[in-house]
């Protein structure tokens, strides 16, 4: 693993808190993305090397709804970026890491994605990431 | 805001995550470090510019102990590393974020930490902090 790419947080109200975030960071976003194979709309803030993205839903069939309906909202997923996804999740599955995805998927800001299963993370929802 | 300094992880078996996460990251903690004024010990991970940090409690009185009581392993808080943390403090106040320390304290790695509401963070525990 490489670094941090970013750190998903969901949220209900994607204007309410890209403004509090902008104060937050004392910085504004640099994009707005909708994401229609997920369902959701996101924000994203630089911080370095890695970036914070807000994640608020589209409509009520999206992933981060179903999430909000039964959490509140804050972290959902933290993103680490890798040079080679395909290889990573060879090697994860060798570790015993189960994967949500059978094969890389296209994520937002034009990258390929892969969740691990979070009952093989400690409960941490973990991407890991590859630019397309 | 820098950047992500890093994300602490609530852990119940410190011996166990950290096997864990070496297999997660490909990569080996660097430090363990016992912090007796937050009843903590710590295993840290390099990750780019930032750093995965696993929190286990030291004993029953821990705030980590009392988190994990009531909630499941999983991301505990975001770091964001600041250059001065007293003139963030202040801005921060005056943006309305209400702080969960009046004053800068000695946190882990040598570092002046300070704990933002998560009320008015989208129920994210961020911290900010500074190298001593």
């Amino acid at each position: 693993m490489n670094r941090i790419d970013h750190i998903g947080i969901a949220v209900t109200d994607i204007n309410k808190s890209n403004d509090l975030f902008a104060k937050i960071l004392d910085n504004d976003n640099f994009k707005i993305e909708i994401v229609d194979s997920e369902g959701v709309i996101t924000s994203s803030f630089d911080l370095g090397d890695s970036k914070i993205e807000l994640i608020a839903p589209l409509d009520s069939k999206s992933p981060i709804k179903k999430y909000l309906n039964t959490r509140k909202e804050g972290i959902h997923h933290i993103a680490l970026y890798v040079l080679d996804i395909e290889t990573e999740m060879v090697r994860l599955r060798k570790e015993g890491i189960r994967l949500l995805n059978d094969v890389p998927k296209k994520g937002a800001d034009n990258k390929l994605i892969c969740f691990l299963h979070p009952k093989d993370t400690n409960g941490v929802l973990i991407e890991i990431c590859q630019k397309l």
